[in-house]
């Protein structure tokens, strides 16, 4: 096609896509060949040309304890966000998580950073030198937010996001922004403007959205900490999908100002910033500094709700988890039968006590929640994505088309509230009655999906519809031996014969080395709680294999440090 | 007029307001005699055949202590409810304000607890044997929830409110049900069904509205404590007009559910139910018994929070306190500037520190929340309330004609919304900036208006439009020498013309006998920490006089239980 002919979003398009690649440093551009295949999780030890052995340890480090060997000083930020630059890097070439880089600028805040620990022998704050990675629309200083729009190429941020405000003052360093799709509203990350992140496990499989440029980002390391959002599952989703942490708390729990995006002012369903890590620990931390800063004075429709040290302890020693099967609307995959059953029996050989959670409320959440997202009969999704402007991509054109076209009136707003308000109760009183400690469920129906076949968000957006925090977190892989049960249920309607054929296709083998995460659902604003049943959950996961593992682990680095201390 | 040419809500409303009377025992009935006059604050003094001394003595004590007499079995729940059964019919008969009387359920009720009680030597509930009132609107099961609407007169109630039914089952007594005006939307309480509540103070002023039947039972000691909502005023206002004490909490702390009422299901302003009283320590009762209900898993809206036990030891020696001497709209009548300066020197020299407080937010957060009123253009108003069916009465006639008749499209309540936001980051940036433990302000820039006078709600519903708890108490009487001050600002605008106008007709004399209340306003959800202030507030209030007076009426009673003891 001629330039002349080409619609302007080709250039806006490749501009975007351009620029980014162009600010990474030659010398940590990726040979070719090395590019070639699907699964990319060994890249950063492939590349030892461009990131040393001690660059792919620090990486893969928790969060918490990168900020205590900073604070320690047995690392410098300016190597820890030098080691995640180049790691971000690496995952965008494989993955094309980034929408923004700001590796010169995160560089040198490093550098300041460590001179006024050098200076003072005190950390700024609670996240002193941590590099962290932000969602593209969520706002930033100086950079873009463009939430996946070519119209909003150059919509520059009007100042932080208060939960960058917050984090900066922490001591943040802010290294990339990552992509998300177009609109925002899909659980891909696929727009015109940036084009598709894939997963890095198999890039033959989307990384999840709209927070999938960060779930690909810290699935491969290149970032400890990521700031995503949530209204339907795209912390979730995502994280879940890449085998990540990922949590999304109830509404006005984590500062949440500031974010571009369609359909601002909207309140009938209201979505969450969270964080994307790689473990329990960092999600603490996330929401600790976050809350510690006392950020209702500054963003008022926050909850004045300190964040409270829940820990395994303070649990009963006996918990009673509700499982959900199935939402009774799409049968999860084989991989994720399996995990559920494999989780349920480690529960109860450890004493605690699995109910099966009666799913019978979920279809009506569902199908509120899919009102409460176009309100507007989808008018401003389709006239600000026009074939000229912006075509809708696969997923959104998909979303467009499965919206109503009727625009409610208040009334109809008011009257959805109230049916809202009603299975609120209805579940909540469900979940008394069940007197369970937390809900396992599935992240999705599917692990990570083929790209554009993501068309269920049941399993997550339910926990929005009923503002329940859920926390997911990896529990295996997708194995070659992978395949529907006996008791796998009949059909439940077209929704859930597409989901088995998506999988009947070529079985375990087109979601190859997927991961497999479930998800844990706490009572609303019990985010601690939540967390210190998850912790107990995953302690009995990882079971006794994993300790023994451990320990070798332990001793192992302890023959390297006498190895060391004796050269 | 004929009563074939009466309209029909005519005979609807007669016989609403003949059942009511008739279910006052004909020994309670007040001599006609009695009942000329405009204050009406000594009846049950005057009405010895109906009240006894003791009964007298009993219905003007504290809600906490009546349940402690209760509890050591002083006092048994029948007498209780007796003694305010009886008041309660006074104050009927002097201000029109019950909606239902259910003398003989509360007494059949009070009369099973006092079983319960003599079976298990322990109450039932923390409100064991106490009688409460309950605003009309609220849903108690068994009786009707009108809204003051002739097309509900014969509405029933669902079921208990959540409210009626954490109180139910923690021993209240629920005696009467008090009036509420046509729509609820008024700070006067009239409705074609109703009649009109007056104020026990002076007849000739208005109880307040919306919770107006509330405020003038409370302030006759008909009842020790009651149930109210407030969505621009509606406890705050009747409480302040009538000398009482009332709380208004920030949005989804004290349960909610199950009032009647138009606009059902709009969210972009939101009304709380609150306590009604005559004590401080009334009002704190009420919330902690709310909250220990754990009432957030059968209301999931509420927020997750325990109610908290600040007390005026938890606050810093030197409390430093802005005042709003007038939002910039409407000036404070002569009595209120008397009662703020009065108030503010208190405290001074009591050591405490004042500032004033900029009321330039105040308009524009005054026109959000008069825009959120009315989203439908006031339809389901003008469509409830016709010529034949219901007319509007005079308040809710100007009400509609303030209203704009522009319906509004989702988008623009998502622009509202946003705006609000807006509106209250500044005003809690300007909270911090300003470093204040709470805000001192007039309730009202009138005392209790005359009839159909009451047009500026500026002084409560601002602090609806920010969510903030704003607690009212009562501080002096008018005085025939208020007057305007030398330092009165100039009119401020075509509202404060009306409102000086209002005072100017007859000044002090036009609001004889009525009280002077203040507000205390506190930052979002600290309810416990604004009561608290309260504490301090009121007692600096009360002073070395208080003490001295209240010393003398200890020694009082001490003389009449010796002289007692010795017959």
């Amino acid at each position: 096609m001629s330039q002349s002919t080409s619609p302007a979003w080709h250039r806006v398009a490749s501009s975007k896509q351009k620029e980014i690649l162009d600010a990474i440093p030659s010398a940590w551009l990726v040979d070719e060949e090395l590019l070639r295949g699907q699964n990319f999780m060994d890249l950063p030890r492939k590349c030892s040309s461009i990131m040393s052995e001690e660059e792919v340890h620090i990486t893969e480090q928790r969060a918490v304890d990168i900020l205590a060997h900073i604070r320690n000083k047995t690392w410098t930020s300016y190597q820890v966000t030098l080691a995640f630059c180049k790691r971000a890097a690496l995952a965008h070439q494989a993955t094309n998580c980034l929408a923004l880089i700001m590796f010169d600028s995160a560089l040198e805040r490093a550098k300041e950073l460590d001179e006024y620990m050098a200076v003072h022998n005190r950390p700024i704050g609670p996240l002193h030198g941590l590099p962290i990675s932000v969602k593209e629309h969520i706002y930033l200083q100086g950079t873009p937010a463009t939430s996946g729009l070519i119209s909003w190429a150059k919509a520059a941020s009007p100042g932080d996001a208060l939960i960058c405000k917050v984090f900066r003052e922490a001591g943040a360093v802010f290294h990339v922004k990552t992509t998300n799709p177009q609109t925002l509203m899909a659980l891909e990350t696929h727009s015109n403007l940036f084009g598709r992140t894939t997963n890095p496990h198999n890039t033959n499989l989307t990384s999840g959205g709209s927070s999938g440029g960060e779930s690909a980002l810290v699935a491969m390391r290149g970032s400890p900490l990521g700031i995503g959002t949530d209204i339907g599952g795209s912390i979730r989703g995502p994280s879940g999908f890449c085998g990540g942490w990922g949590l999304k708390c109830s509404v006005a729990r984590i500062p949440h100002s500031g974010l571009s995006g369609l359909h601002a002012g909207m309140e009938n369903i209201i979505g969450c910033v969270g964080p994307m890590a790689n473990s329990l620990a960092d999600l603490r931390l996330f929401c600790k500094v976050a809350l510690d800063a006392q950020p209702w004075d500054f963003e008022p429709s926050l909850i004045d709700l300190p964040w409270r040290n829940d820990s395994p302890e303070t649990l009963s020693k006996k918990l009673r988890i509700g499982v959900l099967w199935h939402d009774g609307e799409v049968t999860p995959h084989p991989p994720i039968q399996r995990a559920l059953k494999d989780t349920v029996r480690k529960l109860q050989k450890a004493g605690h006590e699995v109910v099966a959670w009666d799913p019978s409320l979920h279809a009506s959440l569902l199908k509120w929640i899919n009102t409460a997202y176009f309100l507007d009969g989808a008018e401003e999704y389709t006239s600000t994505l026009t074939q000229e402007l912006d075509p809708a991509v696969p997923m959104i054109q998909w979303l467009i088309d499965s919206a109503s076209p009727t625009r409610l009136t208040v009334e109809q707003t008011w009257e959805l509230n109230s049916l809202r308000d009603r299975l609120r109760t209805s579940f909540s009183l469900q979940w008394r009655e069940a007197g369970i400690d937390a809900l396992l469920s599935p992240v999705n129906a599917s692990v990570a999906s083929a790209h554009d076949e993501s068309k269920y968000w049941g399993y997550t957006a339910v926990f929005n519809a009923t503002d329940l925090p859920g926390v997911v977190f990896p529990i295996t892989k997708v194995l070659p031996t992978d395949a529907w049960d006996e008791d796998t249920p009949d059909i439940l309607g077209d929704k859930d014969a597409m989901y088995r054929k998506f999988w009947d296709e070529r079985g375990a083998e087109k979601y190859k080395d997927a991961p497999v995460n479930l998800q844990l659902v706490g009572k609303r604003l019990r985010e601690e709680r939540l967390l210190a049943v998850a912790e107990v959950v995953e302690g009995i996961i990882r079971g006794a294999d994993d300790e023994e593992k451990s320990n070798r682990m332990v001793k192992r680095s302890e023959r390297i440090e006498l190895v060391q201390s004796q050269l």
